[in-house]
């Protein structure tokens, strides 16, 4: 290591301390490696502030030093956005130290929580005073909210209380420059001036590091029924959604739907998981009511429903969940498709989102241009009805990627088939996922020039020198 | 008027047609002046583009010709956001002509309107299609969807729904150099980079001319109850919204406070409004419950929360609206409060928002601190409980208000009392009225200087000639 790199190891080491400085390589592995494998880098050390301020103090000195700062939460992020590039000088920030509750108001229906804090303990202290944060994804249990909020998260609840960015009404963030932006206030109103606070949520650090947040809390379900469909095809999902909506106005809770062949890669590959129902349609839908008032019978309307639907021919199938068990193996199912599809090969993932009224052509268009294209490709979805946006996943068999040149130029042809599939239909890229390393030369090849324009021109503003998590979005060089 | 002059009117009317472009000055009256009359400006013209390329033409002309633009929708926001200063070279931009349903989606619960739709059409192309667009304010029947964006408004429906920008899903808009912002999309999740629609949601036009926007609708509220209850003061008004919510959940719809001297400042001024109730507390809320179901009874639990509260205290009368005719009395009180109070004296308004847990003290200190400032102020409130945010009004007899100078120096005591009481509660000035012209000196005042000088960075990077909606927000020179 050269002088300089242990010079910036103890000057970091006097701002946090010894033990929150991580140098040594072994030691760093877990925090310079994304969760998938995918993109590996370099730092110079993983450092573990332990206040805002100490953040702050970070920050500055890497800028003082021209150090390139990687913020990082809970390394749960499906592009990239947090994993240093290559460079030695990198400094992966983690707010791992951070995680208080810093103030529960269940009269406000606020929480402020530390960046830190991991989202499945936010719903937690929520809960324990009779309230609900809507968030919820797949890592929930090891993701920290401050990368959700970085990363504008979706989930499975956004059909009902919309993505991240709905849920956030103060923040706080430590600028490339070391200030501190205090936008920590829990307000539900505030027209003084430009909306700053947004530009930090889903910049995937670019433009600062989120350590604090206001959000918004609900009033519980307490209400809910769960039930299973099996349908022809997305048109037919709309059509349920539509008539559910005649029928229960505003209690729709989720939709999720998958394919088959979702399915099917997860009862081949993942053991502890049982498939509930069989598989005799090419599309599955879980549809969840829920209200907020307790003793709600919900089972009753949702069942008249699907029975008419079935009736009509729209519904081919339903699967009533009678108790909680059915419930639980049913969303079982549902929250294993990213296992599901790791182990059945490697994941061409795809997040785009469309208008709705597109959203069945998208979906039989782009599976029969990859299948045309990549006819070894194994496509399987899963999605969100009512919120546009469907995963698109072509597996590849790994006898298929063991060049990583070939692999390359695998998934840059069905990137292209989607994405212009995707512009086709008026629909963006990523809905949920974001940019990071993955998606920053699809952005730049279908985003307006105008728009990254703008996006290099906010950055610019804030991080002039470069050096707030650098090649991420844009790709290298964008300041 | 100079030969520039006359050649920028020939220009334009190049552009958008003779017709319309206004030239003279008495037909540029209801232009130049703000609804309440307290500012006016001057104009070389008042142009009304028919389409987003037109609009862009007559941008791209003024930059070049370095002619300030004003753009302007309903002329009914609170602050003269859309009133031009006294240079004799600002352009008015009014989009009356764009007045277009582009298109209304049940399906995706989105209508795209043009920004010069009235609010008012908007709420109805959503009922044809038995939807429901949830902004709801005084000025719906002229304000214009383009401004309320621009602005941010707030309006009755807050709680439920959120602010303006919480219902924008796309938008498009006229950069200050004629470039035209294509985020026109119908997409409910979008993470392709920085959230760049949010920068024109709230900004006054002083970054650009909003000109179309995709807006969510929601299902229609199809069941109502609606209450008044007279109470002691605000704190009894949240804990009454505490108890509702346990027992109704989210169907909370409304919940509207006054003081009294809010409704006898109405009583005595505004003859076509009767007050269907007794005067006999200090302060009166409106609850109104909804549900997106017909035939929901919300009257009972309205009724029985209310009576526990009445047991318990809290509330001192209550008056449920058993008929349609009581409903849109009680309503008329409330809608009425801008009326009232103009009639009333000289409105001195304020439109702070704090966190709930302080809303009370806020209103106590507040008061008290402007009455022992000022005796002969009258001061009435009203506004959004479990918004955080209450409109305080100091009402000034005109006879105090004969010299520009003195009623300046009194206006800008009393700013400076409820914009101290405002930060010493952790509140902001301005929740939903904006900047505009009447608060940039408070905003300067207050704000954190990191805020302003962020803010003046983005004004910088798209308006660097600052041609667009100059002295607004930030006062003159702000580029």
């Amino acid at each position: 290591m050269s002088d300089s790199f242990q010079d910036a190891l103890a000057g970091l080491a006097a701002i946090v301390g010894d033990k929150h400085v991580i140098a040594s390589r072994a030691d760093q592995e877990p925090y310079v490696v994304d969760w998938r494998g995918r993109y590996r880098g370099r730092a110079v050390a993983v450092v573990k502030p332990g206040s805002t301020a100490e953040v702050a103090s970070v920050v500055r000195y890497c800028a003082d030093r021209r150090l390139a700062i990687v913020p990082q939460g809970g390394n749960t992020g499906m592009c990239g956005a947090a994993t240093p590039d290559d460079h030695a000088g990198n400094v992966v920030i983690r707010l791992d130290r951070m995680r208080a509750v810093r103030d529960v108001s269940p009269l406000a229906n606020t929480i402020t929580v530390e960046a830190g804090c991991i989202l499945a303990e936010v719903q937690n202290a929520a809960r324990d005073v009779d309230r609900y944060f809507p968030l919820s994804l797949g890592a929930e249990g090891s993701c920290q909210i401050g990368g959700n909020i970085s990363t504008n998260a979706g989930g499975t609840a956004v059909l009902r209380y919309g993505p991240t960015r709905d849920l956030v009404l103060g923040l706080e963030a430590v600028l490339p420059d070391g200030r501190i932006f205090n936008g920590l206030r829990a307000l539900r109103k505030d027209n003084t001036g430009y909306a700053l606070k947004q530009l930090f949520i889903g910049a995937e650090g670019t433009l600062g590091i989120v350590t604090a947040a206001v959000l918004k809390l609900f009033s519980p379900p307490r209400s809910s029924a769960l039930a299973l469909v099996k349908l022809q095809g997305v048109a037919q999902a709309l059509e349920i959604m539509q008539r559910l909506r005649g029928v229960v106005g505003d209690r729709l809770g989720s939709l999720e739907i998958m394919s088959r062949s979702q399915i099917e890669a997860i009862a081949e590959t993942v053991p502890h998981v049982t498939i509930p129902f069989e598989l005799t349609t090419p599309w599955y839908l879980i549809v969840e009511l829920t209200d907020t008032l307790a003793g709600v019978d919900l089972d009753e309307p949702l069942a008249t429903a699907l029975a008419d639907a079935m009736e009509a021919g729209i519904a081919k199938d339903v699967i009533l969940a009678s108790n909680l068990a059915q419930v639980k193996a049913i969303w079982a199912v549902r929250h294993s498709v990213s296992e599901g599809n790791k182990r059945s090969g490697y994941v061409v993932s795809h997040d785009s989102v469309v208008p709705l009224e597109r959203q069945a052509d998208f979906v039989t268009n782009v599976e029969a241009r990859i299948m045309a294209a990549v006819p070894h490709a194994r496509v399987v979805m899963h999605g969100h009805i009512g919120d546009g946006n469907i995963h698109v996943i072509a597996l590849i068999d790994h006898a298929h990627c063991q060049e990583p040149a070939t692999t390359a130029a695998l998934v840059a042809q069905i990137n292209e088939i989607v994405d212009d599939e995707t512009a086709a239909q008026g629909g963006a890229i990523s809905a949920e996922h974001g940019i990071g390393i993955t998606n920053r030369v699809r952005l730049a090849r279908v985003a307006d020039p105008l728009d990254i324009e703008l996006m290099r021109g906010i950055k610019r503003l804030l991080d002039p020198s470069g050096l707030m998590n650098p090649g991420k979005i844009f790709g290298a060089g964008a300041a």
